[in-house]
């Protein structure tokens, strides 16, 4: 069975080895409405390759069962530790290629425009983004955990963009 | 259609958004024998997330034609430029959940040890692996891009520990 993905529908996706967040929306005509979310967390005991694998699984799930029109990631920049940068490039590369081998377009946002986008502030703490994303999806608890919170956070960015022709998304 | 994959056959990839090396060997009793080699090489005018997808798909492609037992990787260290050590971390990544997905499992070795393991020094040139892959390979020519015998070199490097329990060999 196959459908057609749903442009109202984004995926956000805070890829990491150890926790993947995820978070989907659906944009109405002035609201956002939370589909679902939550996290990807591979068996602590696995090692790095089945890792990814339970990754892509697990996202490839998420857009068949929701048919997302895109999918959503943050641009990644490397703060100490290299090695860590280059497992989170694995997981960021799974994630990439779990949409496009869907035909969904990938777009990134810089974690300070995401901030920016939700709370106004592009170094708002995860706390103020947790709140934030509350508020904009009228969520009845604070959406945990942060990677979570993180990809709705994602998500919310590009709908605003949608809306918002004056500032450029970035497609990857 | 469904086959076992052939426990005897090794396929080395040399990751890469530019061009990804690959080559296939089967073991035989007291040598190799090259099945297939040669490169990905995504349109250059492709957005990463495409080049991933073109990566992906070739990679699966050459799975399923030749239902190789095991997949081999170089370990990726970060020399100066840590973009492009992300860039390549996305392609391996990429790369080992196309093996996973089908259930075959991926090791790793340094280059060091790929070049040790085929020339007797860890050091040695580019030209000089190709030299000796085209040696232990018995082939007419010699075997072309640098990147197809790097990825052949990494498969036989890894057939030499199948025959030496004394050097460990490192599943990720």
């Amino acid at each position: 069975m196959s459908f057609e993905n749903d442009e109202s529908i984004i995926i956000g996706i805070d890829p990491g080895t150890v926790v993947t967040g995820y978070g989907l929306i659906r944009v109405e005509k002035s609201s956002y409405r939370a589909i679902d979310y939550g996290c990807i967390r591979p068996p602590s005991g696995y090692k790095l390759s089945d890792r990814y694998l339970v990754i892509f699984e697990g996202v490839c799930a998420l857009l068949d069962k929701h048919q997302p029109g895109v999918l959503v990631v943050e641009t990644q920049y490397v703060h100490k530790n290299v090695q860590s940068a280059i497992k989170l490039g694995m997981a960021r590369g799974v994630t990439i290629v779990a949409a496009k081998s869907k035909g969904i377009p990938v777009f990134e946002y810089s974690p300070t425009t995401a901030k920016m986008s939700v709370v106004g502030n592009g170094r708002a703490s995860k706390s103020q983004v947790q709140g934030m994303v509350q508020r904009l999806l009228d969520l009845s608890a604070l959406p945990t955990p942060e990677d979570a919170s993180d990809a709705l956070a994602l998500a919310i960015c590009h709908a605003q963009r949608l809306n918002d022709y004056s500032t450029a998304s970035r497609e990857i």
